[in-house]
């Protein structure tokens, strides 16, 4: 699953400037070229994809996502939620915490990894996994004005729980000071991608060792009501029918 | 889900010098003292964790980690696999990887992240996640001896797949040699969880508004056998009762 990710360059990445609708509305070319030398991937380069029409479903199947940053010359890595608007993404969390007061206006590394399945070969050398991983780098901005960063919240709870959003005891003036939002364009990013089951070397092949995939997936279980909730209430669609993806 | 860890400082995390069977047999005192400044939990302190018998079954029950590091001044994450033993963890990858090249003997920062629900509460400010996540920092070990990485390697096959390793086609010196692991002690570690449902603001429980927690986890799904499989060959007991944990 590793991937290899250095030197530098700026190809573009044409999707970055497309408008949101523009970008789920029709495939744009030049998904073959990586947007940059530093996302460009290198080992196992056919496992790389650099298209939008590649990158945003992996993003929206997978909420939880991995910061990285440095502070004080040290890597750091902290697990949050993602969201995607269009061709950026967003995460959010108190404006107390260090990781975002870090990452605002600084580079960073976000990853999103999604394993579908452990790859068993005849040897251990062809042992594999299967994934969908996008990584993206730039620098994070910090949103700071309110009606913006209630528009980009109102997409994250939608986008998990569809219409939820309206049916919550609205944000006030104190939530949204304590909330920070950050932004990160997509316009140098790359995902890689392994599918299918073992390869192995030829002369394996006549060996009597079991070979195959077993798949993984995330699954979603059946709402668990708070003890607090009023009476006869039932849970709505959007709790009943969350699905990933 | 994020994490505040920043400052210097060195506590000592008392496992890390335990044998395995040390670690693994008997609780040792000194858990609920971080092990250093830079990876106490800081937010919501109360989540925090620096105990072995906390850290380990986590790392243990999800092998998907992410791998921070610095290349050139800038912020890395790679996603991979890890897997320990005792008090240490390790990963693996091509020795031809940039990624382990930048890691060896390098500050690296391992997170692992297992998501256990989503918590949604009467407002959206309330709303969280549950979950279990480690983060280790430290400087990455490359292995170079061929023993020890055959040693390594056989207990990331077996830890998955128990019993693999004899089964498979041994691994030849060639192999050995275009695969790098990397290890790091558990020297500087702690874990973040939270479980349980929503907390409210007191005055939004009399809302008619359904609260409670959407569970999440990894599903493992039946064994898809390799077309080129030998006929007749029944898959072994570790590959239809993988678990995870």
């Amino acid at each position: 699953m590793s991937s290899r990710h250095e030197g530098s360059g700026a190809l573009p990445y044409r999707q970055s400037r497309a408008t949101p609708d523009q970008v789920r509305g029709r495939p744009l070319a030049g998904s073959a070229v990586a947007p940059s030398e530093r996302v460009r991937v290198k080992r196992l380069h056919e496992r790389g994809h650099y298209d939008a029409e590649t990158i945003h479903p992996i993003l929206d199947a997978m909420p939880i996502c991995s910061v990285g940053y440095v502070f004080n010359g040290s890597p750091y890595v902290t697990p949050t939620l993602q969201w995607r608007e269009g061709g950026h993404i967003y995460w959010h969390g108190s404006s107390a915490s260090r990781m975002l007061e870090a990452v605002a206006e600084a580079e960073v590394c976000v990853t999103v990894t999604i394993m579908d399945g452990f790859v068993l070969a005849r040897s251990a050398f062809h042992h594999s996994a299967n994934y969908r991983s996008v990584m993206v780098l730039g620098t994070a901005r910090k949103i700071t004005d309110r009606d913006e960063k209630e528009a980009r919240l109102k997409v994250f709870v939608d986008s998990l729980f569809p219409g939820r959003w309206d049916m919550l005891r609205p944000m006030n003036a104190q939530e949204f000071k304590a909330t920070t939002v950050m932004s990160l364009p997509l316009a140098e990013a790359s995902a890689k991608i392994r599918t299918g089951g073992p390869k192995d070397d030829e002369e394996d092949y006549k060996l009597p060792i079991w070979a195959g995939v077993v798949p993984l997936h995330m699954q979603i279980g059946g709402p668990i009501a708070d003890k607090l909730n009023l009476a006869g209430l039932a849970p709505p669609a959007h709790v009943t029918g969350v699905k990933l993806g």
